[in-house]
């Protein structure tokens, strides 16, 4: 019987996040689900919990059968951060660790796994480029693709990363209403707003686009142009001489010319598994440095995880996007394309159009995106109408988070 | 003429925001604004900016025309914090400030002035109290009212107070997506989120809603009781065994038994012009604490403003009240009542009905609300079911603010 044979074909789909959570990263896992159960080719879809490390522990679960409906697949879209967990493990080179890569493919084996995919940032982009690469090496019949997600827009080879809208959506609604908040009094008062963005200051920027709605942010500084504290202070009382209320907008990245992060002045940076310094901090240097020089009530807001956690603000052009990205990503796995990263570029601003395609992993991992230079003024304390455009169509409406009881209702396993 | 006659009688309104701001502030404003505009009683509506500070100064505007159409009024609902600028001025007795009196009441009768109506916090209405009174001693017909509001809920003498509800609900959806953040790594980690709260602790009580969405937060300190550091430490030692992830709620009023607040560990306590502290920072100090005992990841979150300035969270409840609550304070007004303020009590939880009355500025003046005792565990580091089941009809739904652009769209004057 030819159905049998057809039947007997079937392999199993395994999906995992890794790398900082986003709003935006449990859409792409929706994608890959939708994909997965309306295949012929797919028996079952399993999750891997944490990430890579969760295979080498043999911590999966099918969740082809929690994610069954559209009810159930529609509310983890609106649920923030990875359903399936994350990690911080860095997957060593095949030489490196050859333990590693036979735990991960005897797992395979285990589970009939024909399909893999990994959503997350650069690293995680790492981990498919060696993985595949080792699958191919060793013949090994197992498709390894990609799918990115960073909320700090760094990644290569696209026009902007998933996740990165839906926290500059938030981003951009925190500083029209703490413009709000920061005007109420008639005396001089400067607001510091820190945004995430280890290297590169996109999120940050992003605040720019705030000013459709009010005077905020009036300084806006990024870690790509090194940051003087003299030049800095200038800025601050040449904006207070304009209005007695001045916000500022900075990136937990902002560094001095010789390279030391502002954060480090309070000397908490601590180091992460993959080398990455946990920053934080800037905003409390900058509002006691102004302090110290002058004589006005200054406060600091640090938006912490906030940004990245907000899926009640999702954006809802990040949310279909970042879906798509995951259905792409398993749809040329089933084709038998290996080592590649679904990605998207722009077409047009306006109206906002995308084309969707896949790249080979080794194109994104381990690279950066700064926000160009001409995108960020001379003295380097703003940026230009060019990264406002740029963004502006990403922000997009609200998806329709539930919010009636009063509180978003989210999704888990 | 019957109708000359009555014209001649008309008399302008006045109406003035101060404290701290709210996401549901100019929704009284807007009450008050749509009341005067359909009362034959009032020809012009004025608005004083910076509070009482701005009848002082002079920085009064007419604010019936910019919010003359239902589109700027509905937009000024929206729109978070105080559109006409808040005050922190504290308005002496008449004995101690002849002055003053005498310039507020030459000011109301050069702008002739019928209705007043003061728009804030305890503070607020013991200017309504002291207004009153010397308008009632000296025979000046000028009815002084206040509207209540405070993100604290302190307020005695009604259920809840008007903008507690949308901070409130900023906390219960922040909590469950930082819960949906917090407990994505496999390790151990504390998450310690900090919210407003001087000497009441309602706002960080609030976050308990966020257990209908998830676990955190698994720990709530309030200043109603005395923290103590030996008992916190092992308080998360014992929710760790139980919970990789675990994420603590901390008002920033937390104190311990000799009287000292937790923020002042860090010594950055300043004193406003009401010899309120300025507080914030107890986070860092818990933060610091786990990590000088414990060798585990920790993080803190300070939620800041952005608890009282999230306009597109507000309640729906709180601003369809606190719109009903400026509405009420004019209406009594043009009747005749002086030295009043609107409030509110609630009937019944389920459905949630309240009924609307005024009663004396001085039964609300220089009083505190603190949560019960008996609403918080023995222990002292959580709530009961009671003030979950008080807190979560004030949250309702989301009212429809414009975010059609990615961002909510302000009005302002």
């Amino acid at each position: 019987m030819e159905g049998g044979k057809v039947m007997s074909e079937k392999r199993n789909v395994l999906v995992g996040q890794s790398g900082g959570p986003s709003s935006a990263i449990n859409a792409t896992l929706a994608g890959v689900v939708e994909q997965a159960l309306t295949s012929a080719k797919v028996d079952k879809v399993y999750g891997m919990k944490h990430g890579i490390k969760g295979v080498l522990e043999d911590w999966i679960i099918d969740i082809g059968i929690p994610l069954g409906g559209p009810a159930e697949q529609k509310r983890l879209i609106h649920t923030p951060s990875s359903a399936l967990g994350s990690c911080r493990y860095k997957l060593k080179s095949a030489q490196d660790d050859p333990a590693a890569y036979k735990t991960i493919f005897e797992r395979f084996k285990q589970y009939n796994i024909g399909y893999f995919v990994y959503i997350g940032g650069n690293d995680s982009m790492d981990t498919v480029k060696k993985l595949s690469e080792y699958a191919k090496e060793h013949g090994i019949d197992v498709a390894i693709m990609g799918a990115p997600k960073t909320i700090d827009n760094d990644l290569h080879g696209m026009d902007h990363s998933p996740g990165f809208a839906s926290a500059a959506k938030y981003i951009a609604t925190t500083f029209a209403e703490v413009w709000c908040d920061a005007k109420v009094y008639d005396y001089p008062t400067v607001t510091i707003v820190e945004t995430m963005g280890r290297h590169v200051g996109w999120l940050c920027a992003a605040s720019a686009v705030a000013r459709a709605q009010g005077n905020a942010p009036h300084l806006i500084y990024l870690p790509e142009v090194a940051f003087d504290d003299s030049a800095f202070l200038e800025d601050v009382k040449a904006q207070l001489a304009k209005s007695p209320a001045v916000v500022i907008a900075i990136s937990e990245g902002i560094k001095r010319a010789d390279g030391k992060y502002v954060c480090e002045d309070e000397g908490n940076v601590t180091v992460d598994a993959f080398g990455h310094k946990n920053m934080g901090g800037a905003c409390r240097v900058l509002e006691n440095l102004i302090r110290s020089k002058m004589n006005i009530k200054v406060r600091c807001v640090d938006l912490s995880i906030l940004q990245r956690c907000a899926g009640h603000l999702a954006s809802s052009v990040d949310l279909h996007e970042s879906r798509i990205l995951g259905s792409i990503a398993l749809s040329r796995a089933l084709e038998g394309v290996s080592g590649q990263v679904s990605v998207l570029n722009r077409v047009s601003d306006d109206p906002y159009r995308v084309e969707y395609s896949t790249v080979p992993s080794y194109t994104i991992a381990n690279h950066e995106k700064p926000v160009p230079r001409e995108w960020i003024n001379a003295r380097g304390n703003d940026v230009t109408e060019e990264l406002v455009k740029y963004v502006t169509p990403l922000l997009g409406g609200l998806f329709g988070s539930d919010l009636s009881a009063g509180y978003p209702k989210h999704f888990g396993f």
